[in-house]
């Protein structure tokens, strides 16, 4: 299908496009071609006018906004897609939400949400009357109204394509677990070039024709990015076609820019997509992975728009990438460029003379929710909690503290095995990863469920099905951008990653989390189930791996989000890990990260205790702490697994050694209580922070992560001045797990030489003891730099309590 | 070519694969299989033993080390590789550098370097001896010893391979500029399913064929990654071929499991691909971009390890990936199989009594500098400082502060394209960016080059050619790969970018940090040039975009990085951004960011005094600050562009409405100077820290971005209680540029406020004087309302100095 026109020529003028033989008859080929003028028409009005809007006056500079901002190239394409989109829709009756890559066509998608009846629905201001009209242009890009982007505030908008290279994983995600659903995901050329979107085409491999809905890949081709042209527009067309059809799809090609015969095009084109998802729909469960068809829309940047401006080829260039014609306030040619350019929309035939769409048109888009911008998915309208397992289904026998050990991640696998029998029937709970949900030892999940996989299944590979809720790829990008697609849409789950590769996805984290910061200030949009994401694998166990995988900075990035969206939580144990997830999984709209390791590991509560720790988010573990009346000498504080095994071992010894240091031990989960509330909502009151912190006693503070984030977070604190924060440092490599909190000083030895030194009058008896330190951390080196391996001492240390017999407390589930 | 053994039967035994006809003779053949086992042999012995290197006692428990860490299964076919790239590069005398995407198949790689004898140069107490060999075994992942991936340890390597999804980027980022060097990128399946990976093959498409190097990609697919197999390796071959031609590539199969007619099949293979390459180089330059040959390989996991482990297949599946057979010590079956494997490969043949690989081998590396381990370009042998302008060539004239404009970013452009120029011949400098040079207004540079493409070029296309230093795509990780390879090959380049999108490259540059520390450890290392991120398009001027474009955390993560690595620079105009760039640019080391606004904005510093201050990195600026003696009543301290406006605007205010107040005006360029020299080289002594900032006097503090990692640089220093300080809080959307700063708190009317409260004693003047700025900040809102557009007296607001005429200001250079 090929429509294309020649280089140069304008469009045909006349009152209507010239009739072309297509699927389209000729009145449908005129009333679509209509819509899509009006959508144009409302696209340039809302780039350019603040009064005015139907042009019913002789447009005038102060018509026209003085800051000329928006983005018109990609916009008549879009608008093209979507009169096509409502067409079949209409048609076939179809559940369709699109996702928009290039969210930074809103003019378009705005004008048609506003054409659908959708957006005066959802902000009555904004009425379907000429002041309507003249309150959507305004609005635009303008102060204290819209931004120029497919943002929350857009109906039916998942995705606000700011950042670019997501749009395909989201469609992807929002997909999975809808079966009746298709997700038109129109992809542009420039995004086209990202990484993300590049791995993104391979998500079919992980989608169930059966159980999953449909994605139809829009490729829309314009032909230029910002002032380039693009890769995949320019390379050989032949090329193209490989690309695709290696991606595993089956391309349909509509490419032109004559009006008539691309409506035909587009309209054929969208037919035989529909019709081969229908087919592939019908076929048996056991087809396994089909050719899905997808469309590649190849047509001018700026379509429709002014030629030429002041002699330069405007439509067709990058030069239509933002406004084509600036200066339109100071400059008569520019004005008139303006003026013909929407009238050559003729809005006198779309419009009537109250400003609404005129009925012949109104009559064309889908009615109710099968509008694109009313689709209820993109809403989250079907969204259910979870049901959720008793954790003492999955708690850990924690009969006396730190004598026994456990692995706190295989503790979450029996709970989240049990989370997906609980709701298989729902069907809105998934586990990405990039293949490291056994390493993670979360491999209890796979007895109730498999990894999704849609090519050939080989005899020896693990659990690997066509249906299942594991998504594994190695792509961080992809199984984020899955998990943002299947939670903006309702549905449940968890992203379980490197903690150091969690970086990856710093900027999709921070665009979802800006996306919830917008969301939920309007009150339309119901709240979307957080994300949650776990940081296994972590800095201090890195033996496989050394200094490229040791890097804690994820969880600065998040606490650098407002308040109101970003939890970071670093449980100690097993224990507080399950009550945690059972928290994250209950929450919305939020971004919970949860640093857990998978390592065997001292366990410290039971489950009662570590509930009411986790619901305090920070306490005094008293059983650790000096009985006596009044303030401790020193108060050791822990935030993260390895640093309070680190702590406890470090109180053990400053309590031989030192036996009337008056010691209290603080433990953190929950690192937002640190600031003050101002800062974060949950943020510990002033009085009861320094309950537990002091207002001037030294705090030796073990930290999971990069020192400075304490002090940041406690900088207001009465008692800051008296932290002494050991963290990360960025000393480490390929060394033992101990020696790894050696060479950041987070370990036994470097936190009790801290508290020496931070208690003042102890006299020589930390003469004594500081020597003793020292002598305990030379020996340690030469035994690991001889053994390769700590020593049994300090490998097999238990916290001093009662003799408790091990098999109770290694891992044992109290219940089931 | 396909070599496929029948799943489940061993690899044959005997003294040598029987003789399969190919391009290599029957003693080549021998010989390379020996070599290869040699190096298979060593791989073992790494990941294993920490005695008895040559099994020459019966191994016991006692020789194998404790914790057994590595990963076994890329390592046998990185070895293969290496082999025969080692025979093509001997035969034909090849310059070929060689990026392994698997770094964690170190133990092969080193190996090899082992073997070549690089190693053993490199660290003499690694000899090639028993003693050399016991040594080369217990370093790896040991206490002490080197980290288990490609780390900067390794001869040779410029890739580690931890983080996954650069390699190709590297490979083509190290072969620009370099036309007789070939770099070979194993890629493996795993990493090619990355983001990153997947939208680095279209590299080629910016490589021109005569100028710059060739990249060979060599695609590994090992059918595995973790626990799941791979979707390169899984897909339908005819898919992957499509994939891979779409690319743009001819690839060459070479699949199989037999080792003999695989050693015939990759010497054919890598014979057709030296052969495409060496054509590709004898065409015209006008030929257009070629289809470049790469090789796939598919080969078992694991290769030659063993069959079974526990009566579960562990050669050709996943269990092959880490340790094959674990628990060696404990258990004597284990033992047993290691014993059998690693005499499996025969080590008496291939080492003699002392040790040393046996002559007939060690003849087969290439000499010299031909060794992949000793490829000058891996060590940045032809480094040479770029040649740089004389700055008075691009100042900006400033006669008086705050009374003209110009954009900073355009000055910037000049003074690169003299740059380009001085450099032209060594052909060692490059701009990346994503498709932003113009935009960003840098475009002066297109004076004299060009954006570099190598598909078909149009007319009306911008400043695009076959050759050019300007390479732009969308995609920030191909620009920070491209430019990852080319400076770690001794090169210079600057990255320019979106301030809110640098994130999408965090994990990139977390990685290029450490290898940057790891290597500065390293004396036989060579420096290599700073990577240089300029980040324009900055979180204060999203007018176009929104809250989605506002971001401007990536300082806050750059400044986690070790203080020897991180540089972080926030200039205030034009002349400062000049002396900064031209400090970076002669930086080695580093990793440089930039924050520089391209819009129209008021100059401060004429080139001297821009030089002088940067040079210091903090001041005073007298011409601001009250001129009596003793201190100042209040601070008012500024970092960023938009920021010092603000800053220099409330200054203005004040010293109108309350002309008394002693106002220190403190300008910050260098972010560094802030922390203590303990914790930052840059970092001033606390004297003079004081002397600046005062010890006691209220400071309001206007920065560019989080406000927190002003109080985080500061918390150590003596007024640190009186910091306030402004910076983005994440409030922002579509709006006027003032009023994102109102937004804030960042605005004039805010600071003077802050200054107003921070002041004790003011009395009722204060009062007065915050109803004024209450009243103004309530016009300003209404206006922007009503017009969609600050009011003039905002815009247009000048530091009140002498009048100058405009011309003599706004973006004249003072030379040229």
């Amino acid at each position: 299908m090929d429509a294309r026109r020649e280089p140069g020529s304008a469009p045909e003028a006349g009152p209507d496009r010239p009739f072309v033989p297509g699927p389209l008859g000729q009145d449908s080929l005129r009333r679509i071609d209509a819509y899509w003028r009006a959508a144009n028409y409302l696209s340039v009005g809302q780039i350019y006018l603040m009064a005015n809007p139907l042009l019913r006056e002789p447009l005038a500079p102060e018509h026209v906004k003085p800051r000329l901002l928006g983005h018109w190239g990609t916009t008549p394409g879009l608008n093209f897609i979507y009169a096509h989109l409502n067409r079949v829709i209409r048609q076939r009756d179809l559940d369709v939400m699109a996702v928009w890559g290039p969210g930074h066509g809103a003019p378009g998608l705005v004008a048609n949400a506003y054409l659908e009846g959708t957006y005066s629905e959802t902000y009555p201001d904004v009425a379907r009357d000429l002041a309507g009209m003249a309150r959507l242009f305004r609005q635009f890009s303008f102060p204290g109204g819209i931004p120029s982007h497919a943002s929350p505030d857009l109906p039916g908008s998942i995705h606000e394509g700011g950042e670019l290279g997501y749009a395909l994983a989201h469609a992807f995600g929002a997909a999975l677990d809808n079966p009746g659903l298709v997700v038109a995901c129109i992809v542009g050329d420039g995004e086209a070039e990202t990484g993300p979107l590049a791995a993104s085409w391979h998500s079919s491999k992980f989608l169930n024709p059966k159980t999953d809905g449909a994605v139809l890949p829009i490729l829309h081709l314009n032909g230029y990015k910002i002032a380039s042209p693009t890769v995949l527009a320019r390379m050989p067309r032949e090329e193209l076609r490989s690309l695709l059809a290696g991606y595993g799809y089956a391309p349909i090609f509509v490419e032109g820019s004559e009006p008539a015969p691309m409506h035909q095009a587009m309209a054929a084109a969208l037919d035989e997509a529909f019709d081969a998802i229908a087919s592939i729909r019908a076929r048996p469960g056991t087809a396994g992975r089909p050719r899905w068809p997808m469309i590649v829309l190849i047509s001018p940047k700026g379509w429709t728009g002014p030629a030429t401006v002041d002699g330069r080829p405007v439509e067709g260039t990058w030069r239509s990438h933002q406004v084509p014609v600036a200066a339109v306030r100071e400059n008569p040619d520019h004005l008139a460029i303006l003026d013909a350019w929407m009238r050559s929309y003729r809005p006198e035939e779309l419009f009537d003379g109250d400003g609404a769409l005129v009925p012949d048109l109104a009559a064309l888009p889908p009615r109710g929710s099968r509008r694109i911008s009313a689709n209820p998915h993109a809403n989250a309208h079907a969204c259910q909690p979870l049901r959720l397992p008793d954790l003492r289904n999955h708690a850990v026998a924690v009969l006396d503290p730190g004598r026994g050990t456990a692995e706190a991640t295989r503790a979450l696998g029996t709970y989240l095995r049990e989370t997906l029998v609980l709701n298989a029937g729902a069907r809105n709970f998934r586990i990405m990863g990039p293949d490291e949900t056994a390493s993670n030892r979360l491999d209890a999940v796979f007895a109730v469920t498999d990894r999704v996989w849609q090519e050939a299944i080989r005899p020896g590979d693990d659990h690997l099905a066509h249906e299942g809720r594991v998504m594994e790829v190695l792509s961080e990008h992809l199984c984020e951008g899955w998990l943002e697609g299947y939670v903006l849409t309702g549905r449940h789950g968890l992203f379980a990653t490197y903690e150091a590769f969690a970086h990856v996805v710093d900027s999709m984290v921070n665009q979802h989390a800006k996306w919830l910061k917008s969301a939920r200030a309007l009150p339309w949009r119901r709240p979307v189930p957080s994300l949650n994401i776990l940081l296994s694998s972590h800095v201090w166990r890195q033996d496989h791996n050394g200094f490229s995988h040791q890097d804690p900075g994820f969880i600065d990035f998040v606490a650098n989000k407002r308040g109101d969206t970003a939890r970071i939580y670093l449980p100690p144990d097993a224990n507080c890990l399950l009550c945690v997830a059972d928290h994250c999984l209950r929450t919305y709209d939020r971004i919970n990260v949860v640093v857990a390791g998978k390592q065997p590991a001292l366990q410290w509560l039971s489950l009662d205790e570590a509930a009411r720790h986790c619901d305090a988010g920070i306490g005094i573990w008293d059983w650790a702490s000096h009985e006596g009346e009044g303030e401790p000498d020193v108060v050791m504080a822990c935030a993260g697994d390895v640093p309070t095994l680190e702590t406890l071992a470090a109180v053990d010894w400053l309590r031989i050694h030192l036996p009337d240091l008056r010691i209290r031990v603080v433990n953190v989960v929950d690192l937002m209580t640190l600031p003050s509330r101002e800062i974060h909502p949950h943020g510990l009151d002033d009085p009861t922070f320094d309950s537990l912190l002091t207002r001037d006693r030294p705090v030796v503070f073990a930290y999971h992560g990069y020192p400075w984030l304490i002090h940041r977070l406690t900088y207001k604190r009465a008692n800051h001045a008296n932290f002494h924060v050991h963290g990360f440092i960025e000393e480490g490599t390929t060394t033992t797990p101990f020696d790894m909190c050696v060479m950041n000083r987070l370990d036994r030895f470097h936190l009790a030489l801290a508290a020496l030194r931070a208690v003042p009058h102890l006299g020589g008896r930390a003469g004594h003891a500081e020597q003793a330190l020292r002598d305990a951390l030379a020996a340690h080196a030469a035994h690991i730099r001889l053994t390769g391996d700590d020593p049994p001492a300090i490998r097999d240390w238990r916290w001093p309590g009662r003799p408790a017999p091990e098999a109770t407390l290694d891992g044992l589930a109290m219940g089931a």
